[in-house]
Order: structure tokens, then sequence, then C-alpha cells
């Protein structure tokens, strides 16, 4: 019985360790050093070895090393093998921690005092109380939930909005194609947070930035394939949005001489928004082995028929 | 029995319909409109008028409209009149905001990202998890206790240096010139919130920079009495300091041609961290107006010979 990790080797090192410690009959493996392909009922990976099923044939679940699963092809995965998604503690913080750097220079008006100080112009602009900001998020898993829950905090006005119906305490929620545009029309700042899937592909397009409230800022930290990169163009060009911070593209690294790199009124990171954490991802991924031990519900297992 | 405003009349107006429906016994009057300059007991301001005793010889209480009192000359104000600080809530949340902001902006790479994004490079710095990032407030009071609860809510380290020893329940403190080495130790990302008084002036200089953590982020939102400019820019061009994040100035607006204006490592914004707001502020004010008629202690009482 054996676990294969192909991933970045820097944190195979700490997994390594933390197999070693808590679960010290897994013979933890890291790519390409595989072993025995029979061996192998566990796999980590950012994207599956080729020729999967033939090359493993006792394999029992997939893990990814992210917190999506657009990368996999799914078609190569054996139906019956679960495949579960990254949900741990040090991504949910890293992401909370982007989030609300981006939600609050947005509020705050960093681009803006960007632009002056290049033109070595002094002039404050009138700012607003959180209270009066309406910030919504697209997505309600895990990293959409805590995002919301750090904003409240400040005392903006959140919502969140997702495909199927979520209740939420203390959130005000939409759903579905029938919530879209209520959710859009009282946002003035725009989280994506949303897994990439068929259904969600291409959904910040200008559709859906003419049913914001104008002026409103886009921060994307779902997928690039979320985006409509001439789309956003034209929304910010016309004024229709006022600026956007983006971490994700649809072709990464961005490339040279993308009209993004130059644009004054568009913050680009280089996918850093949050990354999976060594110690904490091992730690989920060893929770999720003991709950398949058990029979127990496996902690972030992806629906096929949705896609996440 | 009067009360006089001097400052900024979008605000006034507020306070006056807040007056009239709290306090409708109080003749309230913005500058310069004074009425009879005998009656007025309460004055506020951002700079007193000239002649202060002579013209209201009645004067009982002059509050600032700001959160320091560094603008007073004290000299001008009678020695029995007490001296108000603005503490009210609206001018806390944006601190909050301001300071949160500008230390995930630092603890995030933010002013590397963008420097990247002008020459259009995609390289992901390595990102450091708030746990092991020291996040270090130089003032203890209202505002620096307030940004400390947030900032402890991402997981920084957090400790608070004041001139003189307050116990925090939850924060690490350290206090007068005895405890300034091992808090500046101990801090990769600084944070000014001191009044200016005699003792604070220059505070932020070659010999605070030098005892820092190596690479330590600056964020002024004190005042710009506190920073030595040529200090400054001498650790950034050293490397000593990273990188500062800057609010206010020794000459605002920060004059055309300044080196801050076009220097990579500094991010300015126009002194607009923190304003105090209307209502928020309206309502400060009147608490301690019927706090002096029940001869309670007043809330933000300027000490002196302390100087705040």
């Amino acid at each position: 019985m054996s676990f294969l990790y192909k991933s970045e080797p820097e944190r195979g090192a700490v997994w390594a360790r933390l197999f070693a410690e808590r679960m010290p009959d897994m013979d933890f493996r890291i790519w390409p050093d595989v072993g025995d392909p029979s061996a192998v009922q566990y796999l980590a990976a950012w994207e599956p070895p080729e020729n999967l099923a033939e090359t493993f044939p006792n394999l029992e679940l997939v893990f990814s090393v992210g917190a999506g699963v657009d990368q996999f092809d799914f078609s190569r995965i054996p139906r019956e093998v679960p495949v579960v998604r990254m949900i741990e503690s040090g991504l949910v913080a890293g992401m909370v921690e982007y989030a609300t750097l981006a939600v609050l220079a947005a509020h705050r008006d960093w681009l803006s005092y960007a632009a002056q100080q290049r033109d070595e112009v002094w002039r404050p602009i009138k700012a607003h109380t959180a209270g009066s900001r309406r910030v919504g998020v697209l997505g309600l898993g895990v990293l959409g939930q805590a995002v919301l829950a750090k904003l409240q905090g400040f005392g903006f006005r959140c919502a969140g909005w997702s495909r199927s119906a979520h209740e939420l305490p203390t959130i005000e929620t939409y759903a579905g194609e029938a919530g879209l545009d209520a959710f859009l029309a009282r946002t003035d700042i725009l989280v994506c947070l949303l897994p990439l899937t068929e259904a969600t592909r291409g959904i910040l397009s200008k559709a859906l930035f003419d049913r914001l409230a104008p002026g409103a800022v886009l921060v994307n930290v779902g997928r690039g394939g979320h985006l409509v990169e001439q789309d956003l163009l034209d929304a910010l060009d016309s004024g229709r949005l006022s600026a956007a911070i983006l971490d994700v593209f649809d072709t990464e690294p961005l490339p040279a001489g993308h009209p993004f790199w130059r644009h004054p009124r568009i913050m680009v990171t280089p996918h850093i928004a949050s990354m999976t954490q060594a110690e904490s991802s091992a730690e989920a991924v060893l929770e999720n082995l003991r709950r398949h031990r058990a029979g127990l519900p496996l902690i972030g297992q992806v629906d096929r028929s949705r896609g996440y």
C-alpha cells in the first residue's frame, strides 16, 4: 500500500516527514520514485500522470494539491476513483489575506493613488465608509465563506452568490441565474472565487459587468478562464468598471506585451493569491485518508457532474 | 451658551443638525458666524482662532477635530481650559482599514509586484505565513490598540510599544526607552501611530531603523514630523529597510520633485489614512459635553505635560 506524491518537491519533503510520523504504515513515495505501481492506492498531484488507470490498477483516491480541479482531465481518471480537492487551513488563510487586501485596496482607492503618485499629484479622493460599500463574492465554498466572514468584520455590506442555494447565518445570499441580477446590481466590489467549470467559464463578461453597480471594481482570484479579457478592457475603457485586481489569467505567465501589464486601472499579480501550505495540506490529506479507511465521507470530494 | 465650530463646513452642517436634535438648548454656530463672543463656552477646531483668550473670555473647553493636537499652539490656550482630542468610531474604523491594507500590502509584497508589473515581469515571490510575520505598532492609544486587535485576527505575531507601560490582555507590549530595543529587533513590519510630541519628533530615524529586523517595512500613519526623511531614503537605498508606505509628510502637500514621489520602494498617499467622520464625531463631542456638564472625566482629554 503506497501513497504517490507528484508535485512540488520541497512540499513533498514536508509531507514525507509528516506521513512518517502520523501514518508510519503508509509507504510514502515522491514521483518519479513510484516503486511497485500496483501498490499505489493513493495519488496526490496537480496533474495526474499519463495512463493513470493502466499504470496504477489499484488506485483508490486521487487528491488535487490545489483548491481547484479544473486542471484535471476527468476522462483519464476511472469513474469509480473519487477525486478530492484541497481544502486546508493554510490555503484558506492565504486567500483571506489576498482578498481582504484587494477589497481594501479597491475600497481605499489605492490604484488611483498609485497613478497619482506616478504623476506627483497630491489629491485626496472622497472616502466612503465600509458600511456604504457593497462587497459581493461569487462562490460560497470554503474560500468564499471565509473571505466574507473576514470582510464583514470591517463593516462592509457583504453578500454572496452561488449556483445552488446556500443559507448562511449572517450573510445575505443569492442563488442561481434567478438571483444573479439582484446580486450584481447591489455589488460595488466583486470578488470571483468560483470553481472553473463549463457553467462558469467566461462568466466575467460584458453581460455580467453591465449588471454591476456603475464603477464597480473586479477582483479575480478564481481562474483566468472565468474572465473574458477583452470585455474587461472595454468595461474599463468605458468607465463601466473602475478598476480590476487580477491574480489569474487565461495564459500564465501573462505574456509580454499583454495589455493588462501596462493598464493603469489593472493590478496584476502572478497567481500568488494563495498557495497550498506544506504542513497544513499534509494534515488535511492525512485526515481524509483516515476518513477513507473508516468509511466516512471525504472532505472536498468532487462531484463529477458539477465539475467541483 | 454657545458652541463654536471652526472647521470643514460640510461636516459642520451635519454637526448642526445633530446638535439641534440631541442638545437643542445649545446655540451651535459655524465660524465665522460667532454671535456674542462672550457666550462661546465651547470651541471645536483644527486650529483655534487668533487671540483665543481675549476673544472668548468664557471658554470652557476646546475640542480638536482631529485625532492629534500637535497642530495646536498650547501657549495660546488658557491653562485652565481643557483640550480634548477626537476619539470617535469613524476615525478609528478608517485607521484600522488603512493600517490593515498597508500591513497586508507589505506582507504580500504588493510594492514589489507593482514594480514587476511596470517591467512586465511574472515572478512569484516566496510567501510567508502571517504566523511567521512580526508586526509592531508604535503607540498604544485607541488607534494603536484597534489596529493591533484587527491584525491579530489575521494571525500576525503582534506587539505594541508605548512610552508608558500598557498591559493588554492578548498583545505583547513593550514600554519606554528600555523596551524599545527588544521591540524593534522583533519587528518586520513597523506601524507608527504615535502622537507627535517633542519626545517623538524624529523618532523614525537611522538609529531606529538600524534596530529593526533586517529588511523591515515602515508604515507611517502618525505625523510627518516623526520621520527623518533622508534617513528613510538612506535605509531603503542600503536595503536596511525594504519598503515604506507613507500617508503623512513633513511638508503637505508633498512638494513636486520630492524624492518620495518616484521612489519604487515607497507608496505615497495624500494624508487620507483616516478622516474624522461627521456623524460619529458629533456623537463623540455630544457625549463629552454631557460628561462635562455632569462633572465626569472627558474622553480624550489632553495631558499638556505629555503633549497628547
